[in-house]
């Protein structure tokens, strides 16, 4: 099996594959639940977006999903408001980082925005089983020949049943392939349910994964921190479930890479599944613990380390 | 599948099994590589012995090992000096702790004391498929009617091929059952190898487990540490490690429960695993992670917890 989904910046390509290190997708720059940031957006300023994209690139995020779905207060209409926003934030990103992006929408005119602005093979987020939405965003998909994050539920809603959402996504991989979408280009999100409400939710996850990859060969993603939702010591749930589910087949996630601990449970992970040659990225992300431990945050550590990298010239995070 | 391994102390049981938490036994015991221990144990102080078992146990230890090797400057005839100290230390730690005890010895003369000293079912450590060690052991096990600990080396030494190791293990399940010993009571260790030295240590034991759990269908366990033998922040790697383990089926480790981050990591995959009902067992250890962020070492937050816990009569870890 050689699955391999190909996403490309303007001059950097990363692959999400079964023998490439786990794809870390950073989740930050998404105004949902940031009321700072979606008030910030409104009113124009985007500091906090150029903090979060130099910031999430240093700390190891490979790929940066851009949600700009604000609700203006000035204008309910996210038709809209949406799509300039989006290419607007677009623009920006990718004037400071040079990684592949994630456009993140419900709104599909929004989505054509952000595909008419990237650059290189951006990852779109996402269809679902919803006829209304494969109508709408797979001719969108096959037009601008990019990967697509399929989420596993439909017109019925979010089935408990793991069964039914593994048809729910060969439902999706078989109508992308009538579009002429390939499978490599489907990555599937087996949608991750919060443990402390569903005591099956981690082995659902892994059981589903090893499916999705050995029947449909797909490469697959999820929200990693809804694991944890409600539960204390969050970080510690996400750290244990992100190995497993890597351990099970998982081959990216959309998450936090500003968070030291699930960084930390990736990095060890891509080593311990012998894709990180020579412990060369285990090593340097080592030094940049030891700096937090003198006291450094994470973010600074990452980003001190990253500069100190670059400038040698041999630690740079292109791959492919 | 219901392979259930059961120990026992005095007054309580644990079970290794597929269906149950993870269990941690506690490594400390052992004289081996702690020259300060060796040394005080010569000369007739117990005393870390006494804070190493009721420390391990707060911590979360479900059995603990009991290694007595120690090599005397007066007297270097481990077959002398052995048998006696561990009657000895065995008697000490049962009169401080109530959990079975895994006896660990290279020498027959202080398994078999060791056998005789325990109270309920204790865990043999180790037979190997060393002809010699078959021969010797084997009758022991069977006589006293306790499961061991299988190595999967024999007299060639360790391969590096873990199908060789697969087989080896295979030979002792057989040879077991030529002297009346079920399957059930073989805990085999496949081995793990550093992954800084070997690249597909990590997957090779991954692979290992699943295939020693569906076809031999035996329990496991293993000396987690060594993964990250020679590497710059072991924690973070055996972190990952446990659970990406558990989550490949493996059901039992020699580890040092001390260390909040390893333990912090198999409370979270028993989460995971659904092993946790109620996630209760997690709930808990949370309240002491938030402790030592206020500053209690974590085996002083332990010992506090276990301790309300058992006053209030509800938190006992009595498993069985």
């Amino acid at each position: 099996m050689t699955t391999r989904t190909v996403l490309e910046s303007k001059s950097k390509t990363v692959t999400i594959g079964f023998d490439e290190p786990f794809c870390v997708i950073g989740e930050r720059i998404n105004p949902t639940g940031r009321k700072k940031l979606a008030a910030e957006l409104e009113a124009g300023d985007f500091s906090t977006v150029e903090k979060d994209a130099i910031e999430q690139v240093a700390c190891g995020a490979m790929v940066l999903d851009v949600n700009a779905g604000v609700v203006y207060n000035s204008n309910p209409n996210p038709n809209e408001t949406e799509p300039p926003l989006m290419r607007k934030v677009i623009e920006l990103v990718q004037g400071l980082v040079d990684v592949p992006l994630c456009i993140d929408s419900s709104v599909p005119g929004a989505l054509e925005a952000g595909l008419e602005m990237a650059e290189g093979r951006p990852l779109v987020n996402s269809v679902t089983g919803e006829e209304e939405k494969l109508e709408v965003i797979l001719p969108l998909i096959k037009k601008y020949n990019v990967p697509v994050v399929a989420i596993s539920n439909d017109d019925t809603g979010i089935s408990e049943d793991p069964e039914v959402r593994f048809l729910v996504a060969k439902k999706i991989v078989e109508r992308a392939a009538d579009f002429g979408i390939p499978a490599h280009d489907i990555v599937v999100d087996p949608l991750v349910m919060p443990v402390g409400a569903m005591a099956s939710a981690g082995q659902q996850v892994f059981a589903l994964v090893r499916k999705l990859r050995e029947e449909l060969g797909v490469n697959t993603t999820c929200g990693a921190s809804n694991i944890s939702f409600g539960l204390p010591n969050r970080h510690g749930v996400n750290a244990a479930f992100l190995p497993m589910a890597i351990g099970a087949g998982m081959t990216s996630a959309i998450m936090n890479p500003i968070r030291q601990v699930e960084m930390e449970a990736v990095k060890a992970a891509n080593l311990l599944m012998n894709h990180d040659p020579n412990g060369t990225a285990w090593i340097s992300f080592a030094r940049v613990v030891d700096a937090v431990k003198e006291g450094a945050t994470f973010a600074e550590a990452a980003k001190a380390s990253a500069a100190a990298g670059s400038g040698r010239g041999g630690r740079r995070r292109r791959r492919g």
